[in-house]
């Protein structure tokens, strides 16, 4: 049963028969099963869908090998709920009217999850019974800040101007939208536990836009108000702050019991900063898994060295698989962490 | 006299009357006079004119009260003196036949620049004319690992895929691309300096996409040895290399003289980093510019401050000044830079 509950004790700190591994985005376009879905459904559509996006979210899990699932999902889901109107177009999101001052963060709801998310929590029941106890399945929503930045800047940006404008110099509807945010990710991740997820992770895509002042006045606070309202929960919160690694001290106040580390950090100075209370997941580049497969295992060995003997390392891309990437690559990296032991431990 | 000369006084880390100020693109498409030169001619049309290159490059000198010039060019113009065939469009550079093998570095000539980028050389002697001593003249080129991201992704790239599969897994070619860049670049940039510059900066826009190791192995070296290469030349030589805060260790083995920071690093932990021998350059994040004026203030004020009373600060954004800026907001920052005293230094 070690497939079972690695993801899990890992998340806990506790010893692991092996390091266990998920990759962010793994059900996703570099699968051909998932490409063949996609092929039928838009991205919404599947998302809509229970059925279906329980499909893809287990495709993975024996294709792979992975310790855990994820559900497949959109993080503009609890957005479209709030009542911002989403577009997909095969492309990135994008708002039909941003969120820019204090009459649009007016217009938006706090919405019932139960209701208005009901077919992310049916997908999330569907998966649960179709894993049949075989690796935990993850439930995710974005981060205030992440999730703030498409709403006010109405799509993905780079100068991410509006959100910046709104964030650091507008405090009366930020401060509102932010609120709203909190209040309806809280009841949606609770909800998605209700339905069945085992651990829960926010993802902060866009935490290192921030300065490390600003990601601590505008990121930070939004973050940790979820962290701890889902503290009753009993499930492990995995907190993703990309690009903060220069914010670590900052981000070790967040209360999540695992933070993701993107590629750019050095996953042993993390492990410093964050101490023997905080796990942390993962932090391969994504790029690696172009490279030949040996490459790809001493990148990978690497890593799992530098992680050190303490419990507490989940192994996972810096960031989402790319999609064309080749899956045997992905299948032998699975295969490497799962069979690396460190020196002094023996042959597996 | 002040002004022309406190940037040179502060690249050698020696006192100045006031911090000296330049923002990178300062002659862009946030400046009206900027966009009427443009509308005019392309942007390619614009580099390769000397007497408008130099126009545009002279309109911020005066317009914000900048204490140097950069010369207006782009970082693939050695590039395509190496023989790789650009486009623009109003947009990002594209490469008709992306670098991505041995023949593909092969058919790469090492340029005399002196030939085939006298347009630029041109854009500087004139530019240094009109000058007059008024402010110094920056001369530049992009950093080995960044000019060959996109000679082998063919453009800008998210995920880098094609040049991080060649500077990670094929270093036969990949050695030979660096070592034809890093001829180039000396020669190109001593030709600068030849032409007038009284600086140069190296621009490393894509190092913040690696993690700290192949920051090390790929970037760094290049970087490096073209610093070294120029090091006769007795001018100030600056180094950006963007998004790498959590390499400064390394980073501060790179040779330069001054270190460009963005906006993500704290400038207070990157001068500790960096050490007392080398001069900083940043960090306001372009984004402050569209906050109003007394915010603007405010993040300047904190950024010279942190910068702390050694010597050795050069006042920039982190990253380039956004099109959208309002040029007011960039003159505002300028005169907050210049009449700004520590609390123990007294009025201005």
């Amino acid at each position: 049963m070690s497939r079972a509950t690695r993801f899990l004790d890992a998340c806990r700190r506790r010893p692991v028969d092996a390091t266990p591994i998920w990759i962010m985005r793994q059900a996703g376009r570099y699968l051909p099963d998932y490409r063949a879905v996609r092929e039928r459904v838009s991205f919404l559509e599947l998302c809509n869908t229970p059925e279906l996006a329980a499909e893809v979210t287990l495709q993975p899990v024996d294709q792979l090998g992975v310790d855990a699932a994820i559900i497949f999902s959109d993080i503009m889901v609890p957005a479209m709920a709030m009542g911002a109107e989403v577009s997909f177009d095969d492309g990135p999101p994008r708002l039909a009217t941003p969120v820019r001052d204090r009459s649009g963060v007016d217009a938006l709801v706090v919405p019932d999850p139960t209701e208005t998310c009901r077919s992310v929590l049916d997908a999330i029941r569907i998966t649960r019974a179709e894993l049949d106890g075989r690796v935990p399945l993850i439930g995710f929503a974005a981060a205030p800040w992440t999730l703030a930045t498409y709403m006010v800047d109405g799509g993905p940006s780079k100068a991410f101007r509006f959100s910046k404008a709104m964030a650091f110099g507008a405090p009366d509807p930020w401060n509102r939208l932010v609120d709203k945010i909190v209040e309806t990710t809280i009841a949606y991740l609770s909800a998605q536990v209700e339905a069945g997820a085992g651990a829960v992770q926010l993802f902060d895509t866009w935490a290192g836009v921030l300065s490390p002042a600003d990601y601590e006045g505008v990121a930070l606070p939004g973050a940790r108000r979820i962290i701890e309202g889902l503290g009753d929960l009993g499930v492990p919160i995995l907190y993703f702050p990309r690009g903060a690694g220069q914010m670590f001290d900052r981000v070790a106040t967040c209360g999540a019991d695992v933070i993701g580390l993107d590629w750019t950090i050095d996953i042993a100075k993390a492990r410093r900063a964050l101490g023997d209370r905080i796990a942390v997941q993962g932090n391969l580049d994504p790029a690696a898994l172009f490279l030949d497969p040996l490459e790809i295992e001493r990148r990978a060995e690497r890593i799992l060295r530098d992680a050190g003997a303490a419990p507490g390392h989940i192994f996972n891309l810096g960031h989402g698989i790319l999609p064309q990437t080749p899956p045997e690559h992905a299948r032998a990296l699975v295969d490497v962490v799962h069979g690396f032991r460190r020196a002094d431990e023996g042959a597996p």
